[in-house]
């Protein structure tokens, strides 16, 4: 029981995010020009890959291997990758947006199961964020990128701001299902006002006027 | 106890697929030139890898760390990779080889983990794959490759397979020895003649057309 | 409890080696210009990722979310690297030298963790080394370079040695405090004196005489 919040509703956030993910990650792969297996393994592990990581770091077994439903929404995900991208594309940056999605669910989840563990507020903040980003992360690993989170657009940032609403309302007593919402909510706007507008953090005093490195 | 399959062959088929695997990473790593400790710590992950993401899974401690056995297999596989190279190659395209028999050891012995962990079908084949696959993505991702399961050959496929053989067989009481040597016999076979004849699953319908992306 | 030695010592180590892990982390951040939550993510993992590894193999759960002291020297660290780099630049190759210090405190305190949780002398001289160089490796991978651990030049060499002196003279019963500090100390000692005389472990000898693999 995620401590006062519905369970229900915490499942549904969840699979929804793993569905995005999965998205998310399938089209990465066409797009890398994978087999068809190799975008299902993909939707797989942008799907799952970040609660795995959030329950690893909570310290139980990770619930994905446990729960056949994820297992099924993940794979569903990356067929519809496979074969739908042409539609999936009207959606312009389709994969910007289910990305965006999955990094406020994740966030929220993630939060929330830190919370229900009896972590700290900050360490839950923090795992909720990992949560978020964990997909994407290992996403780009795998196609040899450098991880969305260490570029300077704002990545981290709406991760961290979703699990910060989670936490500090249900610190304060929220338990309505109003808030993670709203923290999901918060989270993906954030992210695609930031995509949309190019808003970027600055980087260190010291390397503002160098050449950027070379590739 | 592995519900019925027998222990010893289980670990007995554990240390043989360390082994192999230990003289894959080896090699990949005397060809990337790195130094002899380099190189049998590459035999170290990709030996131990998918055995520890299983138990990680899981959850459960690895049991690589308790029991030396698999350290000193995994150790003397690095030393063999390391001194041995040019006869190692007599055996020509080595390290696909052994990968290929790592596999298919591995997607064994980690479905039958997974289903002596009372893990479902579905979730003991994913599992078994996983560990089959496991230690090939950790050594690519450290040489900076495109994981081999990303690729287009059939690689995840006989992982795949062999894992459902063995969970197939098992639901259906099969607790014969036989039973988990053909499905990594099945498993191997495939990823051969995969790799022999240039076997490759599709990518998308989308993509089909499209220039292959540079690099 | 660490088996015998003390524990505010080891804890002190622990603290110390994620500040200066943070400090190689986010400094390796500054130099590829990422922003300042990129800085401060780069701090984290390099700083946390060899305390989680070890923490998941040893099969509890990572510390680093249970206690908030970590995670406050990581953030710290991580600022500092951003605001002070060109400071931190004058001692010259000071990613290096905070890296080697990061090495030889966690190989010490790694070890020690695996001692006390009752694993064989080998496994907790090679999980000390893991924990040494878990940080590093992270950090190389998401900046996409080949993890200097597979590099000719000696870095696990150092990990194992401090280990061993650590596994060695607890296992002969000392229980001083100037032993982790010996142990810590011979690590450091060895890596930079490494890095200064250029001081590499032989290649392959099948490999000596071709040429290097592009790139």
């Amino acid at each position: 029981m995620i401590l006062g919040f519905d369970p229900t509703l915490i499942l549904d956030l969840n699979l929804a995010g793993t569905f995005v993910f999965g998205l998310s990650g399938g089209l990465a792969g066409v797009r890398a020009r994978l087999d068809l297996l190799g975008v299902i393994v993909l939707a797989f592990v942008v799907a799952l890959a970040g609660g795995i990581i959030r329950d690893l770091m909570i310290g139980i077994p990770p619930a994905t291997f446990r729960d056949g439903r994820y297992l099924a929404v993940a794979a569903v995900a990356g067929i519809v990758s496979f074969t739908a991208r042409p539609v999936l594309d009207r959606v312009d940056r389709a994969l910007t947006f289910f990305d965006a999605i999955g990094l406020g669910l994740f966030c929220v989840t993630g939060a929330s199961a830190a919370l229900a563990h009896h972590l700290g507020a900050v360490q839950s903040i923090i795992l909720g964020a990992i949560t978020g980003v964990g997909g994407g992360v290992v996403r780009d690993l795998l196609l040899r990128q450098i991880p969305n989170i260490l570029r300077t657009d704002l990545y981290a940032v709406p991760a961290l701001l979703g699990a910060t609403v989670l936490v500090v309302t249900h610190q304060a007593g929220g338990r309505s299902a109003l808030f993670p919402l709203l923290a999901a909510g918060a989270c993906i706007a954030v992210r695609l006002i930031g995509v949309r507008y190019g808003i970027k953090l600055p980087i260190a005093p010291s390397e503002r006027k160098a050449e950027p490195p070379p590739g």
